[in-house]
Parts: structure tokens; C-alpha cells; sequence
């Protein structure tokens, strides 16, 4: 039996023939162009998703179901997009519409929640029930599993782990508070952190990593300079590491999942960033006692968000 | 079908013979005398659940079976005792100590998550399966319930809702980090709080009401004193429903239960306490849509941890 899994994204479009064992068979992808409307970004993935079945000479019949991860809010027994950052619409028959064009079971999930299925059904948590998956870039991304299952809440919307205040009355947040764990420990609180630095320290080595433009400065630049010796450089990392560290304590001692997984761009930083947080959240975590949640690297990348919208069935 | 439920406390062990509706059908307690060492103290819970199955000429056939809640970290798979804040005693075996005296299946919960589960069993969340419990008392006791049963994690160590930082550096807790919620939103807190106000603030009701006599500010003192229209008193008490809405906040992101049950001592406040929480919860949690998380005082008072050790089985 197949999967289908979909990623929409803000730009494009990526779907993905998953087998029964989390593996990607085939994959393809379109532009989203999110101006057009949502019906033929619909249509899109019909097209999509047939082409990949025929292309494997497979039947519809051959298909379990169609997972598609949204970046926003659904409402999944009714099948709608209720709210998605990157797009204009609100409240879109998303199942409906895509069953108008093909005759397969169709679910949504929230994105964060499809990276965390991924990894727990195929990746860095596929060996343990209960984890949760964080994806650090814009934002921060959290995704549930108990159980090897999303936690949403009744509403389909929990799992929002960046939006939790650790500094309060600090930095704005997007999402209108202030001082969120997000605003502090996202790739874009990195990148704010560095360019402050930079501008503080024009004799800093993250000025000449990037020709002095702060626009070139990205979630990397800190920790390349760092290895380079610069100081300020240094002082940022130990900072976001401190902040990181923060927000993962609060999600032990909430949770003790047995597995705490790391991805998105920061998370490549791989045993230099992760080598660095462990320490910290072993001294503070409330639970003194065995056995201890492991803080591990993402496995899967950006295929995490397609293999886990494949398993987003019931 | 009858089960029994006993609160283990630092004061009285407290026991009760529960229906399979959540009724307490009859209820005993001893003094815990804490100071005695374990056994003594498993003796004496033997005593008094055989006590409550004879008075009610009941048979220990008719018991399905024994649930313990401990002021602590359990090992429920082992039925070890790990560690207890009230008590002197670490990894004891109180399912296999218990058994010796009475032969019933025995299961261990921590009292936080009993009151959660009693709750849910019986009190303010009967009627939904996803629901946050929590105790403002000495400290912020937390209790999640995930599709009607304990989400404890993969250690039994879940729960830990007041060791979440929210003023990062800020007031130290017991737990050995510094501004975690439990710092702010406890009873304890609100007391340090007023404790406060009473000395920056000579001609506040704060000390007519209590003699001057700092050891006799409780958390209800604010409360009262603001009733009565004294302005520290309404500050203290302002910063209080901030602090405690802040960390509400984080949990509707985190989990959107379907309910969040308040219990203990600060709780008593009803809706003069919730009434105010709620519109600052509403405006500021990430979820815009429907349906929404209500927040409710608890029902049970103290039988809470009795009857939810009675539902701590499998």
C-alpha cells in the first residue's frame, strides 16, 4: 500500500509517493504562486499527485490516502484551511475541492505536525512513541507525537511551542506577544542577534565574512565566525544557545518526551550547536531520575514535512 | 465494581472507596507521620483501605483495584516511590511492599496528576477528554489529560506545567532555575507578593487586616484587602492574574486543551479570579478560530486526589 504525501509551501508545491515504511518512492514539485487563488493551486495537486501514481504505473486503488501539511491552522474532520500565514485565504474547503478532481481520501495537517510525523515515522524518532520535533527557521515549528501520534488538542491548533513567553515584556513576537521562546531561538532571532553584534563590533569577523553588509548576514555567519575565534561571534552563539537551551528545559519538564528532535536550518550546525545545548538542559530539567530525553539532530530534512503529511491518515 | 484511591500526603494519608461513576462512597484517613519510615506508613494504607472495603461488608473481590497518589516522581511500571519532596525516602517498592499486606492490583500516580484525573473522572472536565489540571498551592502542581488518560510521558515525569520559565533570570525557584511560572502564579508567590506590598506600603489594608503581622499575610489577603478598595492590594493582585494569565497563555499554545481546570487554595477566588484571567488569555493565545479552550475553577476540592488515585489504573 502508498501514501501520498504533499508539502505546500509559500513557493512551491512538493509531493511525494511514501511507501508503507516512511520511504519516498517518487517525488515531484510546482510553483505555489499563491496569488492565483486556491482552486487551481487545487488543481496543481491533483495534477501532482496523479502524475506521480501513473508515473509508477500504480492505480488510485493502489493508495491508502492523501496527506496534505498546510503552513496554518485546519480543521480536520471538516477538511478546511482555516488560517495559513503565507497565503490570503481563510477557511478553504482544501478536501472538498481536491475530491472534486480525485476520489481518494484526503487529509490535512498542520506542517510542524508533518515534520514531526516524519521523523517519527521515518527518521530521528522513528525507534520511540513519544517525541517532539522542533523545527527551528522563521519560526520555531513544534510538532506533538504521543503515543506515535500528533497531539493537536481538541481544535487541531496545539503544538505551538514557540509561542510560549521566557523572557516576559521582551522581544516582540509575530504573534503579538512579547518575549516568546520563537523570538529568541528561531534562525531569525539568530540573524537579528548577529546583526546587532555586527553593528556593535565593526572590528568583528562577522562584518568581514560578509562584506560588511548586514543583508549577507544568515543563521550561519555567527557560529562561522565563532570557529574562527571571533569574540562577538562567540558571545551570540553562547546566547542563543542559553535561549535554545531555555525553551527545551520548559518542554522536558512539560513533557519528558523520550525524544526531543532538531531540525531546520540551525539544526545543521549538527554536535557544535546540540554538543552545547545537552549540558544545559541536563543540569536544569526538573527529573533528576533515569531514564533521560535524548535532544537529537533531524534526520530527514525537508522530506520530513512530505513523509509525514503521508501519514497524516486517522 | 469499586476502586480504592488514597492520597498520600506529607500531613494525613486520606483514603476512599470510589464507585465506578467517581462517587466517594466512603472515605478514612491517619496521620501520615512521616518521620516513621516507609513501611509503617504502607502498613497503615493497608489498614485503612481493608478497613473501607469491611465497613462497607464489601470483599476484596469486589475491588478492582488500589491506586496511590504520591507527592513525588513514581516509577509506575516498577511501582517505585523515586523520589518525594515531603518525604526521606527514595526508590521505595510501595506497589510490592503494599501487596504483601493485601492482594489487589496496586498502581502508583503523582498527586498532581491524580487531581487531574479526578477532575476529569468526576469534577470540572467530565464531560471532555482533553483537559489541563492545575493546583496553584505551595507550588504550581500540573496534570495533563490526553483523550482521557494520563500523558505522562516516557518516565511517568510529564507534567511539570509550573517549571516553565517565564521571566528569564527572574525570581528563583525551588527547582534550581530562576522566574518559572510556579515563582509567580503559586500561592506562595501571591503571599511573597503581598508580603511585599505590606512593606513598601505601611498604610495599606494589607496590615490592618492582618495585625502588621507579616506571618499572617495568606493568599487571600490581597484579595480581601482589595475588596475592601486598598490600591497596593489591587496591584498585587493585577500582577498576580498577569503572571498567572502569562503562563495559561503558554499552555493554551502549547496543548489547546479542551478545558483548564484551576484548582487549590488561590482558586477559591472563583470568577473574581478567572473572570479577569480569562480576557487576558483570549487576547493573546496564538489560535484565532473556533471551538476555544474554556478555563473553569475545580470542582472536587481535595477529594480530587482521592478519586483520581482510584482512576490511576491502567
Amino acid at each position: 500500500m502508498y501514501y501520498l504525501g504533499v508539502d505546500l509551501g509559500g513557493t512551491n508545491i512538493r509531493a511525494g509517493l511514501v511507501d508503507e515504511y516512511g520511504d519516498i518512492i517518487r517525488m515531484n514539485n510546482l510553483p505555489t504562486l499563491r496569488e492565483r487563488g486556491f482552486e487551481p493551486i487545487v488543481r496543481d495537486i491533483a495534477m501532482l499527485v496523479r502524475g506521480l501514481i501513473e508515473d509508477e504505473s500504480l492505480d488510485p486503488a493502489d493508495i491508502e490516502h492523501i496527506g496534505i501539511g498546510i503552513p496554518g491552522t485546519v480543521n480536520r474532520k471538516k477538511g478546511l484551511l482555516i488560517y495559513a500565514n503565507n497565503f490570503d485565504f481563510a477557511n478553504v474547503p482544501v478536501v472538498e475541492q481536491l475530491r472534486s478532481h480525485i476520489d481518494l481520501p484526503v487529509y490535512l495537517q498542520n506542517d510542524a505536525n508533518c515534520a514531526a510525523l516524519g521523523e517519527s515515522a521515518a527518521g530521528a524518532a522513528k525507534d520511540v512513541n513519544d517525541s517532539i520535533t522542533l523545527t527551528l527557521g522563521t519560526g520555531i515549528g513544534g510538532g506533538i507525537i504521543a503515543g506515535g501520534k500528533v497531539y493537536s488538542g481538541f481544535n487541531d491548533a496545539a503544538g505551538e511551542l514557540g509561542h510560549t513567553v521566557i523572557v516576559r515584556g521582551g522581544e516582540q513576537c509575530t504573534c503579538g506577544r512579547k518575549g516568546c521562546w520563537e523570538a529568541y531561538a528561531s534562525a531569525t532571532a539568530l540573524i537579528r542577534m548577529t546583526r546587532r553584534a555586527a553593528q556593535e563590533n565593526p572590528a568583528s569577523l562577522i562584518n568581514t565574512l560578509t562584506d560588511g553588509a548586514p543583508g549577507k548576514i544568515d543563521a550561519r555567519t555567527a557560529f562561522d565566525a565563532e570557529k574562527q575565534g571571533d569574540e562577538a561571534a562567540a558571545e551570540v552563539v553562547g546566547e542563543y544557545i542559553d535561549y535554545l537551551s531555555e525553551g527545551l528545559i520548559d518542554l522536558v519538564n512539560i513533557f519528558t518526551p523520550e525524544r526531543i528532535v532538531i531540525g531546520g536550518g540551525v539544526s545543521r550546525q549538527g554536535e557544535n550547536l546540540l554538543g552545547r545545548v545537552r549540558p544545559l538542559v541536563e543540569e536544569k530539567i526538573y527529573f533528576k531520575g533515569e531514564p533521560r530525553t535524548s535532544i537529537v539532530q533531524a534526520r530527514l530534512g525537508d522530506k520530513a514535512g512530505i513523509i509525514g503529511a503521508a501519514m497524516a491518515g486517522d
